[in-house]
């Protein structure tokens, strides 16, 4: 018998859409959303792949049964694939982006930074977002700073709420001042069936705040798919 | 006597606020719209610097001049400077950027790719956007491939508004596969006292265009600021 392959949790692998977020905003992308995470951030807008109650939707699958169906969802033409969660960074990812490089794809991962893996090296990409005091999570800077191995494009990406959500972004630029920063305003109306308000106000708050600052490193970037589609899943 | 400075027709300077377009999206800068233009797109949405009836409107200014303003604007600190029009190619700006880059300014130019100058070896960034069968333009390919100049982070910026656009965005996309490609759905309705209609569906469409026909190296991108200020100027 041959070694039994590693399984990953999957919530839902969905697309190709735009990426509607940070440094890749706009590309046309697959996602695989991941099921488990080590958080539970008070605004969590993906709980279906982190409260363990959604635990019977998650299924444990292949590296090759994921290429199969993203190369199902792409015509079997090489384009980016976002792993998100949950944190996928819980996940023995390795395989699935070392066979997917072979046939064309780039990976994006996206995780808070508190677990950090040897296979991030073997990324095209690493989006870090440290979560702010908002989150009601604490960040390990230790353990964030772990996930800095060479290799893929690193960069940071902060959801903002409030004030103190903002002073823990111009922190976080202090500490890595080399990571491009993503700012992005968050979303306090999550539920699939609600309809987002007030994001332009927030996003407005936010570019005043920077100006006024003279802070003109980061980007400041809206949930675009939030904007087009609403909190609408698989799109 | 010195010499007499090369004076710049500035239609105007205002920021900083989010860059909205293309890949610099986000990105807090300055912009110093240039009046005049070789071009008479037939939607232009910046008539006020292209149309010779507001002439009167444009001001002749020294490089000086306009980077004292940037300065009061910017607090002084180092920030992305978008150089636009009308087409700012036809203006002298070679001794703007010089003395912008040592005081810290980076310049963004953004032209149709008509008119090439040495001086684009000297930006920061060239975003060329040549301009599709519905602007009743017609692209000199040989003199746009004369604007690739080393130095410059080079991109190419497309605006879409029906079929015969995307078809030209993808032979464009063919002729200079090395670019990277933004695709930008049209604003057809630019009166600034007008609410744009039409914006999401414009830009769902693009992406089904894309992902349909497996379209996956651009990436596709609304007008942002339009998204949160509708079409008034100035921010």
């Amino acid at each position: 018998m041959g070694r039994v392959p590693a399984m990953i949790r999957v919530s839902e692998i969905f697309g190709p859409t735009i990426q509607g977020e940070g440094a890749l905003i706009g590309l046309p992308t697959v996602f695989v959303r991941t099921g488990g995470c080590d958080y539970r951030c008070s605004w969590c807008d993906s709980l279906h792949a982190v409260d363990s109650a959604f635990r019977h939707t998650w299924v444990p699958m292949t590296a090759e049964a994921i290429l199969g169906r993203i190369a199902e969802l792409s015509g079997g033409r090489g384009l980016m694939v976002s792993l998100s969660g949950g944190n996928p960074a819980i996940q023995p990812l390795a395989p699935l982006i070392a066979a997917g490089h072979a046939q064309g794809y780039r990976f994006a991962l996206e995780t808070q930074g508190s677990i950090a893996q040897d296979w991030f090296a073997d990324l095209d990409w690493l989006v870090l977002s440290p979560k702010p005091p908002s989150s009601g999570e604490t960040v390990d800077w230790d353990r964030f700073a772990a996930c800095l191995v060479p290799g893929p494009q690193v960069v940071m990406k902060i959801v903002i709420f409030d004030e103190a959500d903002y002073a823990f972004a111009r922190d976080a630029a202090r500490r890595f001042p080399d990571l491009p920063l993503y700012l992005q305003p968050g979303n306090p109306v999550v539920e699939e069936t609600a309809t987002p308000t007030g994001l332009n106000e927030r996003m407005l708050w936010l570019v005043d705040r920077v100006v006024q600052d003279g802070w003109f490193a980061p980007r400041i970037l809206p949930q675009l798919h939030v904007i087009l589609w609403g909190n609408k899943r698989g799109v």
